[in-house]
């Protein structure tokens, strides 16, 4: 596994060179792709080279975000999908491996089985679309319950959820977004990590958790930086990680809005000594 | 539909004769059956000849409880099977057409495809063996979010779910049981009553709930009596049952300790009362 | 329900102006829209006025057939989804109420869970698609043995499967497309049109069957005209559609290719007349 | 993995302890358990004393016959779960270590999603029993088209579907039992076997096929000797099953009537011969 760079994750507004600049400069061993920026290139060889170049610089890629939604109406998911083609190609041109999305823990008027059913038949579409193009996929579970229990009817929230669904999609390019926040609220330990290849990962985010909130009383989008309160046992969680032989990007996700108030050099050499602590744990 | 009384539902610890006498005096259409008090009379033919006089002084029977656990050990449920017959045997020498049973609405390891799949497992297997002896099964749903919500995985706490299961399960023999205080906190409306029919409706319970509370502050073991607090719309799920074409039991279950300790025929008179309400409103 | 001439159910290659002229004269009730016809007339406002054009002369239309595939590779799914909401402006302006494909009843790698799961996923998201445009589906299963026997894994070939899938897509615009034909070679009989209602039922096809070939060994392709010789219980049949409520289209489709070689009028006549007697047993 | 003499399998009437005499006389490495014969010895103490003197002769045990149904009238299933557990607790004073039965690949009335239910209905409850006792259950699929086409819906016949039917039940202590015929007429490869473990598998048998019949012409009853023929590749399978680490008994079940008729010790000779074969190839 490698150091990610993702600006998005870390609340830092950095455009795509800044952030593979930064990248090298504080020793990250990847940066998340910018489909966005490959567009703008203006061409799939254009892609190709900048890629080319990115790779000569040290850095591999991180995942990019999925494009199309798991759950919504059925007109936006067409729509997604008219467009995906496109965005796929570019991926490919510049060597992205993966896409990443995050399954939604709840639903207002969805029944479980009703939910579930949305999102295997989305995702074993949007698996088999992406197989064709070389593309694997991750799906990353969300834990807090103060998120899963704010509608009427909770939604996956846990690791065996996550697999079962991938399992019944059928697709073997799709596996999981691992996030230790998540595991940890959703009172997971290293046994339910046990049995994970490489091949069932598709991207680690490591962070911590707060000091004065009960595992269940975490929120969301309120975490810590990794190794920061100890709150999150990330030894194990890292431990458990590379005993799979995971080999993909690592990164944090703290959803803290002062980062982006501090020095930018200041967040990613003390985000980058942290990550490598982590891998290297 | 008739009124129904169910002594253990109001909390008053009568014991069968009485509960029969008392039913009669307050113009119940029914009262609870008894399987233990069925077992003491010490033959088939005893029990037919005690249901025969019940039935002569105007009462029909409720529901009896299931005394099979749809959840737990498989152990647990297996040596309940092998009591099974005997009290079936019971029930239908009485007369009795129905057992119900609840849902519990929540699992703090089974995910909630993995409890589905264990309740659609004892269901299938209890269902086929009532329907050999001429029995109906009733299934409750259990709406307050104050109770799904405490444990980590919360299972089925709407009509909708139980009724999907009950369909998944083939059995031709098992519909709902209904109670306005779970329809209520579940935040469904007559709507979600449309197409039921009687076959759908195996026991009616009519409860109302506290004013001081909002819906997902409700605690199932705390609510009011019918018409008491005017917090449910009991015109609008009465009139949803009756456009059913139901026929069968309408009880009430207040979890109302306090009503043990005043006179028992006030409570009865007053209980008598609120359901011919209900029934002919 | 009314007689509809569908020229590609009878094996007759008539374009559609001449179709029309053909269902008026031989007294059938609609006929089948062409939507390649539709997109040659160049604008929605030309097929809207088409449509006025035909319902003035008594027609209603049939329904078309879904020019989206419910099974296959994913990328042949997602580009007719491309294409579909072009077809479904057409078929709107033309005033089509409803399409309808059928299941293929066997998978040679796909095992019964696995296709389920694949129909189900491109069903609900057609299905949705189509409601939003106020549009049916209809689903015809297959019912001969000696086609869904051909292969490894027989799939969907019965009206109960079939219902069961439409149930678990949770589409209300989704019902069966009844074939006297399936019907008899799967086995069924009128009790299993009990219950049917005319939101159930998109299209109804009468066909009978050879003589000289039991039940299992019918080919699906080798049919007889209704009522030519009495194999199939017709009357059954359509007295269960008729209990049902039924309000649309019943069409013929015997694969009879000697139809082709005999005078169109005398074809239309024939087929005219039994649909007829079918309507009005 | 060692010889297993199955008696029971090869036709041959023989005893129990005439069963253990020549296992021992012809090398095998186990020998079936003979639950009646346990039960006759009249204690527990006698049955362990029994199995303790067939190790020490160099006898392992193979599987015993799940004496409950998976399918059929949940009255028989209820029966049969009555007894279970003196059944279960002669098994484990003997020892032995695994329980197997047959999943019947077709059904004249069940639906496919429906013999599924039940099928996980019997299976989750019997495999939770046999995993509070330390007992393992194995399950075969049955591959000949001649057979599960015979009724009108087919059900499992795939190694595939018995897996996913395992994995849904949830329970660790089911796995196959795989049989070469079974594998060879279902049409699978050694890539159907890879990714296999040892705690996958529970019994294994080796059988040829005959040569003038096609794949789908094969009778389930009617088969040969492994390696007899050279129809079934069953270095490929013993191959696969090596590969999976497996350790248990391996036995041959060809139903071949004429078996019976030939000197026993020339059978068993010639079986054992065969196996021993497999094993080491």
């Amino acid at each position: 596994m490698f150091a990610n760079l993702s600006a998005g994750a870390l609340g830092l507004p950095l455009d795509h060179p800044t952030a593979i600049d930064l990248a090298v400069r504080h020793d990250f061993g990847g940066v998340d792709p910018d489909p966005t920026y490959f567009a703008g290139l203006g061409s799939v060889q254009a892609v190709s080279e900048h890629a080319a170049a990115v790779r000569e610089r040290g850095l591999s890629w991180g995942i990019a975000g999925l494009p199309v939604p798991l759950d919504g109406p059925a007109e936006t998911f067409r729509a997604a999908l008219v467009d995906l083609p496109a965005t796929l190609e570019l991926l490919r041109a510049a060597g992205v491996t993966a896409l990443g999305t995050w399954v939604r823990p709840m639903h207002e008027e969805l029944r479980y089985r009703e939910n579930w059913r949305l999102h295997l038949s989305r995702l074993s579409v949007v698996a088999e679309l992406l197989a064709d193009a070389g593309l694997r996929l991750g799906l990353e579970y969300i834990g807090p319950k103060t998120f899963w229990s704010t509608e009427r009817f909770p939604f996956i929230h846990s690791l065996r959820e996550a697999r079962e669904l991938i399992a019944e999609s059928g697709a073997s390019n799709v596996g999981v977004i691992l996030d230790s926040y998540h595991w940890y609220t959703a009172g997971e330990s290293a046994e339910d990590l046990a049995g994970l290849t490489d091949a069932d990962i598709v991207s680690v985010d490591i962070n911590d958790a707060r000091t004065d909130r009960s595992r269940d009383e975490q929120q969301d989008l309120d975490r810590r930086l990794p190794f920061d309160t100890g709150v999150i046992d990330l030894d194990g969680f890292t431990a458990a990680v590379r005993e799979a032989g995971y080999t993909g990007p690592v990164k944090v996700e703290p959803f803290m809005p002062s980062l982006a108030k501090e020095p930018v050099d200041d967040v990613l050499a003390d985000v980058s000594h942290r990550l490598a602590r982590a891998i290297s744990a």
